[in-house]
């Protein structure tokens, strides 16, 4: 069986009581380390489970699946995912080549803490929220802005908007690459700050209001951890902002805000005076 | 300090670590049980943590939180909450009281899993979803369809929609209060058919095409225990399923449905011919 299991956001000890019984079971253990990241290293978790974990990088996944998967039929296999076994739709594609197998092999998903739910930790309702949207790295000759209308589709109808931050893990260095060298980039995680920079350069553009230096937004890091922090802002206020180590996510507020969660919310700001004067002006009903 | 722990969605053991190891230091342990339940109970519960629970409810959590958060500014107290803490917004208002306090309340939340993102297990990528809707038990007198104008938001732009299905637990039953006797009605858990029932209802009477007959969703059971079930189908169909014991949740499908969520999803089909005939003429790009 393929035991797909999620790890939560922080440390080793947020898997599950579950989930850790058949991680110390299982044949072998393979840890995604592509699509998200815990505060821990490789290393911290072996010496919790008492058992190597083999890093599974986007290539062994998405191509040699079936180095994962062999055996499963009859073993335990156990492949790791940082947050919610859902949070990327890369594992659903694991689950249907089970199912495919031949023969099939059984799945069992062990859910577990995903920033998406885990952002209710700023005060905003999971209820306002609209659709979740990526936001991945500009470079000087591609800054895609399809985020932007996906962001409006949201604004809208008044939602809050989730956004994901880009993380490159194991990207190979291209001027490396073109003297036939293959060599890493070191990690790299968008931070708050970024993100809402680019917002900004891209409502320059569009001029649509959506992203506006006066839209209110939340940054979040390292939730689910001891050491996570909540701001609140402006955009233009967040795109000055130091929230430290990765994992960072940024929330949109959507005008539907409520009163009860800007109670919450304001507790975070950073300017709390201009934070309450643009809910007051533009968001409250 | 207030530790409001989730405890994921099936039983004792989806528990974090880190959750377990709070529990069994605490002063105190509570655990709220009206918005949503285990497939164990309080018995199990207390056998596991080797402590005792205090089962908190509605009035307990809303109205007397002062003996909930008693001596906590110098103890650690444990808040129990089923699936993740932030699904409801009751869990938010305790902990904007522990702000308040005087002196205030240091509070720590252990996230978990939560139905929001679980429900990607039935293929469905979380991306994809919109809004959050809840469903209510219709009575004779009251059949309130706001949530049929949340739906046409979301599906107005392709969105799915995750229906949260109403639980009754601890109301008073009405004609024995009458007479001046307070006596519960036994626990009340709404399923999947009762949901693309009132669906349905309310489609009746408002003709938009929002909650047709011919429009697919997914049906939900336990999901996250080893006995979960999924069932998809047309509404028509779900209303007529049987999914056995609670909790259920149910999942219309939005026009966006990409194939490689069909692919997925068509597995779980009570009538596979049907599904993907519909599928094909409705949805697919």
């Amino acid at each position: 069986m393929l035991h797909i299991i999620g790890l939560g956001l922080a440390d080793e000890k947020d898997v599950s009581v579950k989930g850790l019984e058949v991680i110390r079971k299982a044949e072998r253990v393979y840890l995604e380390a592509y699509t998200a990241v815990l505060l821990v290293d490789q290393a911290q978790l072996e010496s919790y489970y008492g058992r190597p974990v083999i890093l599974a990088d986007r290539e062994m996944v998405e191509s040699k699946s079936d180095e994962i998967l062999a055996g499963a039929d009859e073993k335990d296999v156990a492949f790791l995912v940082v947050g919610d076994p859902f949070g990327a739709t890369t594992h659903t594609d694991l689950a249907l080549r089970c199912r495919q197998h031949e023969p099939p092999i059984p799945t069992r998903t062990l859910p577990n803490a995903s920033i998406l739910t885990a952002v209710g930790a700023t005060g905003l309702s999971l209820y306002n929220f609209g659709q979740t949207v990526s936001m991945v790295f500009f470079t000087e000759d591609w800054k895609p802005s399809s985020f932007y209308d996906r962001v409006a589709e949201n604004t809208g109808l008044g939602f809050h908007t989730l956004m994901l931050l880009d993380i490159k893990v194991k990207e190979p260095d291209l001027k490396a690459l073109a003297r036939g060298k293959i060599i890493y980039e070191p990690p790299r995680f968008m931070t708050v700050a970024q993100c809402a920079s680019q917002m900004l350069e891209v409502e320059e553009e569009r001029k649509q209001g959506i992203c506006s230096k006066e839209a209110l937004a939340v940054g979040v890091a390292r939730l689910g951890s001891d050491d996570q922090q909540i701001v609140a802002g402006t955009l233009e206020e967040l795109a000055g902002a130091d929230l430290g180590k990765p994992l960072h996510s940024l929330v949109l507020c959507g005008k539907k805000m409520h009163e009860l969660e800007w109670e919450y919310v304001r507790g975070f700001a950073m300017d709390q005076k201009k934070f309450d004067d643009v809910w007051k002006q533009s968001y409250k009903a």
